[in-house]
């Protein structure tokens, strides 16, 4: 039988070969602290305090109106857009940053609509993370005729498209599942949706940063995500929309704010979208939260992303493999692709009884996940910044809970809320 | 004929009398400069670096994931819409704060069109700010039936609605214009519009914090604002929205966010509105930006409305009669309402030629004001913090800057960004 020893030798020789282990130094990883929730919140780059007090009294205090000009605060949701293009395959000046993810979802979906005339159906996945389903329902209830069709747990998208792709504007998925981190094939969707003349919008908020993505490559249509995850870029950080260069100047979308507009300072009354992606954005945007992204994506001009893409695998193969070895006992289910090149860069096992406790008490050894009711234990690896020897100690921690029972305690008990 | 020196000494009167001047103290004054631009961006409140260091390092940087429920982000859109809503004369638990005014504005659009069925037609005034007549076409082009429709300059609004108001969900204006200032009155066109069946969307950008408003008092149906004038809120900061509490529960807005959804762990498929107007919350927000706006709000637990909105008129009236008495050989053209009880805390000159060079020259000498095209000169008055020994000083300015024609020179020809 495997022992703790034996996962703990083997993530000092993991940590000794990895390169990336330096970028560490970037960020504040707070004492006591083993952070596998950078899938929700990314830890805070150090950078950021300094530039966020830069931005408020060099700029903000005393460039004043100016300094939207001057300190470029204009174009901020272009030049922040352009340092994630580099992360997602995608071109300069293509990515927006702005708003948040529901907001450009809907965005892009209604430019899908309108791209696809004719075309009644949004065919969403019925288990991709609810925000995306929430706002489909609001666009296809504001436009009358425009049905939300799900494609369900299981059901096979080609056979679906066979059968009704003809009706289908736009088919909305997850590249990254939020809760199993199953991979859908970008190539391989994009290229059945395209036969069945429908565009597909991928939610890319548990790739961005974590798990390859080509979107230019794979010949992609539209894409949202959030920045806010593997990205790093603070709490509620703003979101980003891509739409491919080939569709953009035909793109229409209904929020059209002025900040979005060919000339913002005309005032004229009627609305004349900027030249590519930039009409994506709609109103001012929210600056502080932008630096604090602009900042923290600073990071990723050192990084080498084929390896941080395979640092991320190793990783999570690791986390299974420790926790199928020393936690066998306890009947924890992964819901995830066996296979590390199948899914993203975090780890779920299904727990029928005390999967929150489980979670709280790691919590309270300074472990710290998230739970998705109704019974998911999620664990998220953020190749930027965690070593091997965490991914080790946390399994030990989780193996010590699950053996002792220490997770069955009222204190474990008490629900508040997470994200 | 009066002289600059007989306004300094009114200005020193008035200064002295000023109970609100200690107030000035919470902000930053960039040493040289005369701001008469915060009603496009405000001053920043001292305060506010200090608070943005605590939330990025006491509570992103340590808290990580546990900040959304024990630093109460997930919260801040109400806690800080409760902080406006005492400005705006609305109730606690009234007011949503986070997306751009532009994306509100949707929000509240497309809920007045749910909540009037069979009426096609949003009536907006044609010399609106722009981006509320943009966002407003975009809903109507992207509901196949809805009609945006305008209300030309010095059109009457009681005739139009006479005319077509049946046909009319919800007519949408800005309480106080963002050229001329002139002031709605919210009584009467909220009645007006009621008598005819229809809505009123109210636009506070201009108003708060500035004007009286009292959305309760009035019998108001809706209404939007951003926070980044009089409110100090810093650039781009979040805007709000206000739906009345008569109407809110029947509200369906499609931007239906997992953050305005009844139960957003829960993780189902189906939206369900929270109750009230939390239901007028989006996507996730963001988090730097709104305590940016919260520490900026805390100001006004220490201010007297009723005196702020008495200087403000006194202080918009000390200008135009300075201007009128020194500048009057220079064609200077007031374009606001004459009286200070019917106009905003902002003042607008049309000068016909060189009105773009003379606010360069002005912001060369420290004064900073705006300039909308084609050929309005304005001027903001925010009464937080500004002197009347400063506006004495910019009319001084001005009176210079045009005697001497020092404004006509090619450096200030140069047009660059602005806002």
């Amino acid at each position: 039988m495997m022992t703790p020893q034996a996962f703990f030798e083997r993530a000092a020789q993991l940590d000794t070969a990895d390169r990336l282990a330096p970028l560490r130094a970037h960020f504040h990883v707070p004492p006591g602290v083993i952070y596998l929730d950078g899938n929700s919140l990314g830890l805070m780059p150090k950078a950021v305090p300094a530039r966020l007090a830069h931005v408020a009294t060099g700029e903000w205090a005393t460039g004043l109106i100016r300094s939207w000009s001057q300190a470029g605060w204009f174009d901020l949701p272009m030049t922040v857009g352009d340092r994630i293009a580099a992360i997602i395959g995608a071109g300069a000046a293509q990515v927006a940053v702005g708003d948040s993810t529901s907001v450009n979802l809907f965005k892009c979906l209604a430019a899908a609509l309108h791209l696809r005339p004719g075309r009644p159906v949004i065919l969403a996945e019925g288990n991709n993370f609810p925000s995306d389903s929430y706002m489909a329902a609001g666009l296809a209830e504001l436009v009358p005729g425009t049905q939300l069709q799900f494609l369900e747990p299981g059901e096979d998208l080609a056979a679906r498209l066979n059968r009704d792709g003809h009706r289908v504007a736009v088919v909305l998925l997850s590249h990254v599942d939020y809760r199993t981190a199953a991979v859908r094939d970008m190539a391989r969707v994009n290229a059945l949706a395209h036969a069945a003349g429908a565009l597909v919008l991928w939610d890319l908020s548990h790739t961005t940063g974590a798990v390859p993505c080509d979107l230019s490559g794979t010949g992609s249509d539209m894409a949202v995500g959030c920045s806010y995850k593997y990205l790093n870029g603070g709490p509620g950080a703003p979101a980003f929309a891509w739409i491919a260069p080939s569709m953009i100047e035909q793109v229409q979308q209904p929020l059209a704010g002025w900040m979005g507009h060919a000339a913002p300072f005309g005032f004229t009354r009627d609305y004349q979208p900027a030249a590519g992606a930039r009409r994506l954005v709609c109103g001012t945007p929210q600056v502080l939260s932008l630096v604090a992204l602009d900042e923290a994506l600073k990071i990723w001009d050192q990084v080498d992303r084929a390896a941080l893409f395979a640092k991320s695998r190793q990783m999570t193969q690791f986390f299974v493999e420790a926790v199928q070895a020393l936690c066998a006992p306890h009947r924890l289910r992964l819901i995830c692709p066996s296979d590390p090149m199948h899914r993203g860069s975090h780890i779920s096992f299904d727990l029928d009884e005390g999967g929150f406790e489980v979670m709280q008490a790691l919590a309270a050894r300074g472990v710290i996940g998230d739970f998705r009711g109704p019974v998911t234990m999620r664990f998220g690896f953020a190749p930027l910044y965690l070593s091997f020897r965490e991914v080790a100690q946390a399994v030990d921690h989780l193996k010590v809970i699950l053996d002792t029972r220490e997770w069955d305690q009222a204190r474990y008990r008490v629900r508040g809320t997470v994200t």
